[in-house]
Parts: C-alpha cells; sequence; structure tokens
C-alpha cells in the first residue's frame, strides 16, 4: 500500500503502471494482481490506506501530553494537513490524483465523498464542542467551507505558489472567522 | 490553443503527447514545435490561454444590462468557476492538471503564482467596492481564503462528490461571513 501511494503520489493515475508498482513494493505482478483484482481494486485500497494514515497523523500524540482544548485540537486537526512533512505530503498529493481520476472515471466518486464526509463530519463534531450553541446544519457548513479552503490552498502550497507559514495563517484567520459566526445568535 | 486546453484536461499534464495534440489541432507535429518550441513552451501558452478564456467567461455581460452592484459583481466572479458549462469545466480541470503538474516540475511555479495573485487581486478589488473602508491587508486574506475556498470546492464538484448547488451557496454564504466581518470596525 506503502508503494501504491508514492507511485500514485508521483505519476498520478493516469500513470500507475502495475509493473513499476510491483518493481516499488519488491514483489511480482501476479502478486499484485493475487491481492487487488484489478486496476480499480488498486486504487479504492489505495485510497482507504491514505485515509487510514491520514487519520493516523492528525490524531497521533504523545500519550503522557495535557489533553488538548477543543479549539486547539480543532486547528490541530486542520492544520495537520498543512505540514512540512514527507508523508502528509505524498498522501496530499495522491488524494489530489485520486479525486482528479474521478473526473473522468466515476467508480471512486463513492469513495471519495465518504471519506470526505467523515472528514467534514469530524471538523463538525471539533466545531461543535467548541461551539455547543451552535445547531447541527451550522455546524456542517462552516466544517465543509473549512475542510474546502483547506484544500484549496493545501493545493497552491503543494505545488509551490503558496508559503505554507501563510496558508496555515490564513487556516487559523479563517477558524476564528466560522468560530466567531457560528458563536452569535 | 483550444486543442491544447482539451488534451490537458483530457490527459493531464503527464498524458500531454505532441502527437495527439497535433492531431487535436489539426496541424501538423512540426508546426506544433515551430510554434512553441518545446512541451515547457506548450504548457506556459496553454496556461495563458485558460488564464485570458476565464477572464472572458468571468467578465462577460450583455452590454444593454444594468450595470452590476459590487456585491452582485463579487458573487458573479466568485460563482463563475462554478458553472455547468463544458469551456468552464475544461479550463478548471486544465488548471487543476497545469498546477499539480508544478509539484514535480517547478517551471510552471511563477506563471501559476502571478495567474493566482491577479485572481486574489480581483476578487480583493472587489471587496474593497463593498467595503470601501477595510484595510487593504483585510481585504487580501479575506480574497486569499475565498478564491481557496472557490478552489477546494469546485474540484470536489468537478470530481463528482459534491453537488453544484451546494458548492454555490457555501461560496455565497463565505462572501457574507467575509464581508461581515470586513464591515465590522
Amino acid at each position: 500500500m506503502e508503494a501504491a501511494a508514492r507511485v500514485i503520489a508521483r505519476r498520478g493515475v493516469r500513470g500507475l503502471r502495475v509493473e513499476e508498482l510491483a518493481a516499488e513494493a519488491g514483489v511480482s505482478t501476479a502478486l499484485i494482481y493475487y491481492h487487488f483484482k484489478d486496476r480499480a481494486g488498486i486504487l479504492r485500497r489505495t485510497l482507504e490506506f491514505i485515509n487510514d494514515r491520514a487519520a493516523v497523523y492528525t490524531t497521533e500524540r504523545d500519550p503522557d501530553a495535557a489533553p488538548l482544548e477543543p479549539r486547539q485540537e480543532l486547528e490541530r486537526a486542520l492544520l495537520l494537513e498543512l505540514q512540512d512533512d514527507e508523508a502528509v505530503r505524498e498522501n496530499s498529493i495522491a488524494w489530489g490524483e485520486l479525486r482528479a481520476s474521478a473526473i473522468f472515471e466515476p467508480h471512486l466518486r463513492e469513495d471519495l465523498a465518504k471519506a470526505t464526509l467523515i472528514w467534514v463530519q469530524e471538523i463538525a463534531d471539533l466545531l461543535g464542542r467548541v461551539r455547543p450553541m451552535a445547531t447541527a446544519a451550522g455546524l456542517a457548513v462552516a466544517a465543509e467551507r473549512l475542510t474546502g479552503v483547506v484544500e484549496g490552498l493545501s493545493m497552491r502550497w503543494l505545488s509551490g505558489i503558496l508559503p505554507l507559514t501563510h496558508a496555515r495563517e490564513l487556516v487559523v484567520d479563517a477558524i476564528d472567522a466560522e468560530l466567531e459566526r457560528l458563536g452569535r445568535p
């Protein structure tokens, strides 16, 4: 799975060759087909893998550290997509390639939509912990906008046209704005 | 140029073959090389072309129509990226592919950064017409966030995981939020 994420990040979905994937993973192409059945199976499982890995790097914390306030946890969850770390970069690039492939090939759409929904829901929950009196609908749209802005700015950062620190500042500021809005009666 | 935008939207930058581009445009590959010199030249000129085309479809209006209020003009400028129109779709897909290519090949970065800056500046100007008392810095970050959210949601829409009407509602709501924020003393 690691090899698949790496190859997709490097070559895109359209450039994914099973031979290259097999070589990268150090196994035979027969084994790849045995495990994943076909190309669609490789893509589906890679999407699952990068989502699981993102869940780990967005929640991993020193178990002895003091618990975070909901507001800090929210910032952390959104900013972890924007950090200069090889796994984060590779994950975001592979995610972008898988999503772009869904423009022309519909089979990944359902899985992509589900993964996006889980992320939006997680952010809505954190927003709700900071603003317990906000409505569920208000939290949901705030979470959709915040994750949308993170995705948009993350693509700018990855392609080298927006400095990372500035992207992070814009996100922190967007969180302030949404919380302020949700806090108003 | 139209053929290049079409082929890049369809195959991605990595899948762009000069032979296919020549066939699509109905000319010889020699003519393509004569005009663009090399692959980098094709990409640079295609980026220019899609930016020019976006400028046209975002500003084109019936000359006899009543002038728009600044607020309406702002909504229009941001929402025109989110419309079910073949040229808009193709432009956005090609833009996404060109931007993704800059992750690994740096030569387009400067042109991408410039195009993004022009768009952000245009939105900042429109925001400033609605909120003439806002600071330039405040207008700039609001414009960066708004264009960021449009880009993020546009990718979700294009890949079929977010309905267009909902994406548009989220953007209108984001405009409200930014204007409200800029209007406060």
